[in-house]
Parts: C-alpha cells; sequence; structure tokens
C-alpha cells in the first residue's frame, strides 16, 4: 500500500528526486522553486517564463475586432493606460492603413509615454515602410503569409520573391536606427523548411525579432513548443509569438512558447481583435503570475488590469465576460462547502493567484444549499458571535434548508445567525429544534417587516474596489 | 536562399518526410492526415483526439457558479438539451449535498433520457456512497483530496485511511453494478508516488475509470501531457479529466490530456463552475473539431450548442461572452483588408472552424476604415453592379475616408456604391474625382432625407440562425 508520509521522508535518497516535503508555496513551488509534488523537471535552460515581454497589440489586433472604431483620443487614452500598466510594446495599426491611422500613429508617438515603447505593424512592401520610418515609432514589425495557403490566397507571390522583399524592406528600416520584426502569418500550417530558410536569412540580416504566429487559432501547445525550440536553435535573435483563440489555446500555446524559449508574447486587452481575438492580456498575466508571481508582480503594475480593461470595454461597446481571468465577477468567488472550508483555513488550497494582487478581494458565497458548517463558523466569527460548533452546525441545517428555496444572500444569513445566537443566549432554544428556530425567525421578520424577498437573489460583483 | 517551390518537389526524397504538397484540408492536416507544413509527427498511438468523451457538469459545478440556482424544472430542461446534443455522460450534484439535491438526482435519473448516462459525485465517504446508489444513477464519481495541501487543509487524513475507506466506497458500490470512478482533487500538485500507489490501487479493484483533476487551474499542457501519459503506463482503465481555467489553460490542457491516452473530459456549459469555472461544451468542441471535425460532427448534435448556452445563461443570469467559442457575437467576424481578401477567397484560409456546422453563418465586415478594395468588390459582385476593378478601388477609397470618420454599415457601404455605380454609367463621374463623388453623394442625401447617423453604428449580432 502507500507508504506513510514518514516512510516517505525515510526513504527520500533512494526515490527519484522528488521534494516530498509539504511545504508547498502558494504557487505550487517547493523550496527548490520546482513545481510540488510531480517530479521535478529538470530546470528548462530555455524557458523564459521569468523572463519575458509584453507586446500589446489593443491598437492594432484590437483595432480588428468588430465593434472596435476608436478615435484618436480614445486611442491615447488607451495608450496611456497600457503605459502605467506597464507594458513593454504598444503596437499601432499600420500608418499605411489610411491617413488618419497615420496621423493617430504620430501623435501617439509624441504622447512621451514613460515606460512602453511604439511598434507599428506593416505589410511587406517598401511602400509601407516608407511611411512607417517617418512616424516617430521605435519598431517596425512586418509580417508577410508564408502557408502555401496564403501564399496562393492572399498574395500569390512565391517564397523568392518574398525573400527579397524581405530583406530590402528590412535593410531599409533598419538603416534608420528603428527596430525590425520579421514574422509569417500562418506559421502552424507553413512549411518547415520554408520557414526556418527565411528565418535564418533574416536573422543573417539583423532582425531584432522574428515571429511566428498562429493566425488561424488552430495550433495546439506541444506543437507550438515544438516548433518555437526548433527556431530557438536556428536563429539567434528574439522570438516573438502571436496567436489567435479561435480553439482556446491563445494562453496556453503562449505559455508553451515560453517554456521553449520565445522571448515576446502579443497581447491585447480582453483578447480582441479579429475574430474571438487572441492572448487576452490579464489572462496571460494570470497564467504568467502562477509560473513566476514575482516577476510580474515587480514589473507590472497589477492594479490598472481592471481600469485598463474597463476602459476598452467600453470603447469597443462590450461586457467584460462574467468568467474573464481575474476580473471576472466571479473569478474568486468560492461556492462549495469542501472549498470554501479549505478556502477559509488556507486561501492557496484553491486559489492559486492571490485576488489581493490585483487590488481585488475574495467573495466566498456561503448562503446556498451546498454550503458548509465551516463556511458559516467563518462568518459567525466575523460577527463576533460565540457558537459551539454543534450550535453552529445547527444554525448551518436551517440556512441549507433555507437555501434549497431560494439562495441566502449574506443579510439573510447573517439574520439567521444573529437569531440563532439570541435565542440560543436567552435559553429559548437548543440544538435540534427546527420548528421552534423557524418561529422564532419568523417573529423576528414580523417584528421588522422584513420578510425576505421571494426571487433568488442575484449575486452582484461583491469584489470591493482598491 | 530558399529553394523554388519546384526545387522543393524535386528534392522531396532527400528530405525530412515532409508532405510539401499545397493540398492542405482545413483543418490544416495534409493526405496523410498528419498536420500539414510543420514536420509531421510519427502517428501518437496514445492520443485519443478522435476517440473521447464528454462528461457534461454543468448540473454539478455549474452548481457550484457563484450566481447559479437551478430548479429542478431548470435542470430537467438542461438535462434534456445536452442529451439532444449529445455528450456521454451527464453528473449531478451529490444526492447527499441537500434533500433537494437527492430527490432532483432520482427525478433526472427516472427521464429516461436517450443518450446519456447519469453520474454523480460524491465525497470518498460510505454515507455519501450508500445515498448515491439508490438513486438511480448509471455511474459514482468519488472524488478525494491526495495533495498535501489538501490533506492537511480540507480533510486532515493520511494516505492509508484514503486509500482503505476508498477500496470500501469502491467495492461497494461496484456490487450494485454501478460504474465508479475514482479521482483525486488537485492532482497536479500531489505527490507523483501517492497518486500512481492509490491509482495502481483502485484499477486492480476494478474502477471502471480513474480521473485526474487540475482543481486550482495551475497546471499547464505540457505538464499535463506528461502526468496523464505516466498514468497511462500504470493503469488499464479510463482515464477522466477535469481542468479548472483560472490561468485560461483548461481547453488546452484537456487537448494535452486527450493526446497523452485520457479518454473522458470534463465540461461544462460556458464553462460555468467554481471561480471561473471548467473546460467548456463550446470550447472544447471548436479544438477537437480542428483535431477531427468528421469524428466531433458525427458525434454531436452541434446545431443544438448555441440552443444550450443560450438556456444556462438564462438560468444563471449571465451573458454569453462577447468572444465565446463559436457562438460568441465576433467568432467569425473578419474585419481586416488582408483577412477580408483571403476570406472571401477561400474561407478557409483565415477560417479554420466552419460556422455552418454549427447553423450560423460568417460575417465579414467591410466598412471600416481598415477594408480592402477585394472585400468591397465581394459586395458589389454582390448588388449585381458592374464596375472595374479600378472603379472599386476608387470607391473604396471613399469608403475608407468615410469611415475614418465612423466605420459605415453595410447599408452606407452599399449606398455609396450604387450612387458610384449609377454616376459612372450615366457619365457624371470619373476614377479620381472625389470631390464630384461628394457632391454626388450628398444630393442623393438630401433627396431622399437619409442622411448617415453621426453615432458610430455598434455592430450587432450578425451571425443568422438556423
Amino acid at each position: 500500500m502507500c507508504p506513510t508520509p514518514d516512510q516517505i521522508e525515510t526513504n527520500k535518497e533512494d526515490m527519484v528526486p522528488v521534494d516530498l516535503s509539504t511545504a508547498v508555496k502558494s504557487n505550487g513551488t517547493d523550496r527548490h522553486g520546482d513545481k510540488k509534488g510531480f517530479y521535478a523537471r529538470p530546470s528548462d535552460f530555455l524557458s523564459n517564463t521569468s523572463n519575458w515581454k509584453i507586446i500589446e497589440s489593443t491598437l492594432r489586433e484590437g483595432e480588428q475586432f468588430a465593434t472596435a472604431w476608436f478615435d484618436l483620443e480614445t486611442k491615447i487614452k488607451i495608450a496611456r493606460a497600457l503605459d502605467d500598466f506597464g507594458v513593454d510594446y504598444i503596437e499601432l495599426t499600420s500608418p499605411a492603413a489610411s491617413p488618419e491611422s497615420r496621423a493617430h500613429c504620430e501623435a501617439i508617438c509624441k504622447l512621451g509615454l514613460k515606460r512602453s515603447k511604439i511598434l507599428t505593424h506593416i505589410r511587406c512592401h517598401m511602400d509601407d515602410a516608407r511611411i512607417a520610418v517617418e512616424t516617430g515609432v521605435d519598431g517596425v514589425d512586418v509580417v508577410i503569409g508564408t502557408s502555401s495557403f496564403l501564399r496562393e490566397h492572399s498574395h500569390g507571390k512565391d517564397m523568392t520573391w518574398i525573400t527579397k522583399t524581405a530583406i530590402e524592406v528590412i535593410e531599409f528600416v533598419k538603416s534608420k536606427g528603428i527596430e525590425i520584426r520579421f514574422s509569417s502569418e500562418d506559421s502552424f500550417r507553413s512549411d518547415l523548411v520554408d520557414l526556418l530558410s527565411i528565418y535564418q536569412t533574416v536573422d543573417k540580416i539583423g532582425v531584432n525579432r522574428v515571429g511566428v504566429a498562429d493566425t488561424v487559432g488552430c495550433a495546439d501547445p506541444r506543437q507550438v513548443y515544438e516548433l518555437v525550440r526548433t527556431l530557438r536553435g536556428v536563429v539567434g535573435c528574439d522570438i516573438e509569438t502571436h496567436f489567435h483563440n479561435d480553439t482556446g489555446c491563445a494562453i496556453a500555446n503562449a505559455y508553451a512558447a515560453l517554456e521553449a524559449g520565445a522571448t515576446h508574447v502579443d497581447t491585447s486587452v480582453l483578447g480582441i481583435g479579429e475574430r474571438n481575438g487572441i492572448t487576452p492580456l490579464g489572462g496571460l498575466i494570470a497564467r504568467m503570475m502562477v509560473a513566476d508571481p514575482e516577476y510580474v508582480k515587480n514589473k507590472y503594475n497589477l492594479h490598472m488590469l481592471r481600469e485598463v480593461e474597463n476602459l476598452v470595454a467600453e470603447a469597443v461597446e462590450i461586457q467584460v465576460p462574467f468568467n474573464n481571468y481575474i476580473t471576472g465577477f466571479c473569478a474568486f468567488t468560492h461556492k462549495a462547502g469542501i472549498h470554501a472550508k479549505a478556502i477559509l483555513a488556507n486561501p492557496s488550497t484553491y486559489e492559486i493567484l492571490n485576488p489581493a494582487d490585483f487590488g481585488m478581494t475574495r467573495y466566498v458565497s456561503i448562503g446556498h444549499r451546498l454550503t458548509g458548517w465551516n463556511a458559516i463558523k467563518s462568518r459567525v466569527e466575523q460577527l463576533n458571535l460565540e457558537l459551539t460548533d454543534e450550535q453552529i452546525k445547527d444554525a448551518t441545517a436551517k440556512i441549507k434548508a433555507l437555501a434549497d428555496v431560494r439562495t441566502q444572500t449574506m443579510e439573510d444569513v447573517d439574520t439567521i445567525l444573529r437569531v440563532y445566537h439570541t435565542a440560543i443566549q436567552q435559553g429559548k432554544l437548543k440544538v435540534g429544534q427546527p420548528e421552534v428556530f423557524d418561529r422564532l425567525l419568523d417573529e423576528h421578520h414580523a417584528s421588522r417587516d422584513t420578510s425576505p424577498s421571494r426571487t433568488p437573489a442575484k449575486r452582484q460583483r461583491t469584489d470591493a474596489e482598491a
């Protein structure tokens, strides 16, 4: 059978080198910094999960979102908010797309942002490049389709032409002292040889970064890991990644890419972009917090997250999804009896993220049929009521019975507990007298005209603003 | 430099075995069924991405969602809808949680669902087991915390006790002819030896399935793949997986698990559940469609997806997120000029999912500043107007200029195109006369009193219902 904990400790030297200590930190790592509990993987020297940069593309990819229409004032607000959050780069729509895009690009470059560098995004075309270098941007991202699909349908050009044009554009931009990144579209359906050839070529010319993009959202994390790792062995420059979320892997793919040696991840606020968007800023932060909380906390101004999300949501007329990472109303809501019990004892049991890091609070929902006496006990203590465990269990039974009819609000729960407590103190009630308690509750409500409402309470967003 | 496509074809035999054919199917695979473009991975015999089952847990995990309060009538509606969709299993809240949970469980078992088997979910406790086996369920899921964290905080019991109790419950449930699954909570922070020991033990006793759960949402796909693959080599029974979405990896983790040999995935509609929930049904379907569209289309009634999501969203008083997989309003919205051009030529260029499979249509947004003349040309053709490419480009310039001020609705675009076309036909306008065209447009609006509105048009959900 299973060895006991003592036996495990004794036999430690004989076994696979796993630290079986129960001293697990809230991010799931042991004292060596390795993921606890699973056979500790040898540190992957390629991994950049503690050293990576955000290329924030709300003002480029985000403009491709269905209802996005940013006037200059809005773009400036968003740019400043992203700068305050601390993103490494802000990417803007190509100045070649329209005269107004160009004007906006120039205006934002003049803002004098404190932290974020400004990039723009162009097609692999000298016309676009000539415009871009005059706008004041710090860097230019050049994208071209290399997959057979795109070559056939989007450009109608073959690889040699693509390579020739790429070199011309790259050398021109570099000559202006501006950062340049070269990337392919639809990288995960591209011919590998094509891809590596062109990346190797542009790396030799001296691009600052190459980028891979899952333009259609079909890539999966293990596939991403393999391609990025392969690429890591071919180029010496930085590697940027761009993942669409059609199949729900945008965040996971970004993580796998960083594990494989990528250096930059494209994001947008709430993930807005073409179709259902790309790696969301908040979601990526959540993922990377678990990988290395100190890195993320020290680098980014996490308390700004909700503000920037609200700003963008308003600008594109959408609601922040109910289940949004970190800031969605239910992100830190714990309900089930088992979970609530453990959470109250030690929040990191069921919470891999700490809401306080983002200026938010936790909410443990206790007035429902799945509640447990431990969650109720916690509330009893918060209310400074003195009840024995047996009495608390008794009161919990009443709360669950009432919750079977409709969810009890926190106010309902408080009332029940106070009435119970007073009745116990005054000797009017003993454990195991539900009918007596029913009567006392009715009397209480009648005397105050505070009958509970008949409709199920809608849970409001309860996490408090910092 | 890069070889030309012809050279690549010729040298095919010398190279890494990669099919360089441009005949790529819409799911990104070549004629051999391997992922196109990337060095074709040897088929992984462990992978179950074409043979997997859904354990739909809206009525168990979903009940733990912050605002969930399902009365029996609602549960029955949801159960029937899930059955119509074709999920393999429906999981219900423990009948031991409250008298009403028990009554609901029994009622749903009596429904006589056509397709879905019914499971319930209990703690590893004989009291719970005795109740569960009397309800009429087809199977019982037993969960216990094995991680050091949970053992310390949730149960306060050690591994030998856990194992002893597990055996007792399992043998009891099996003796009733009911399916049984045994699973751990917080599997990814559990001691590997503990985990494998207990799973090996229960496998020998004869459980139908073991399950791994990422209870706190901290696992990443490569980690999942490794654990599930390891487990696959230890047990002979089925492997079920349950992933929380706190760090955005619930779908990706499910996929990695299936690649590694897991057989079942827990889902809930819209992912509702504890905190920000678990693998969403729609999102998982999107992911698995790309892996094997025929399997998914033949097995599940995809046209039911939106209906079941709307049903659940209404029941828990939430909005379907704007960016929801497949059914979110922007899931199939294509906007950028480059993308629109390719989409119009061949939808699979930028669309890895086909909306028609789900009873939905695609929407290409064309009245905005990033539009391209190809998208406009498509509309011209739909309107049966005759214009040369040069004329279309001219009209497009006008549309973009107007869109710089505010996004043009489809109606606005149609008006512009019709006025342009008429003017060209009547000889009142030539290419390259924007001021003349401005005047003609003004005259048109004045004569019909149809001045375009001043505020940016909010993009409505435009995908048509089947």
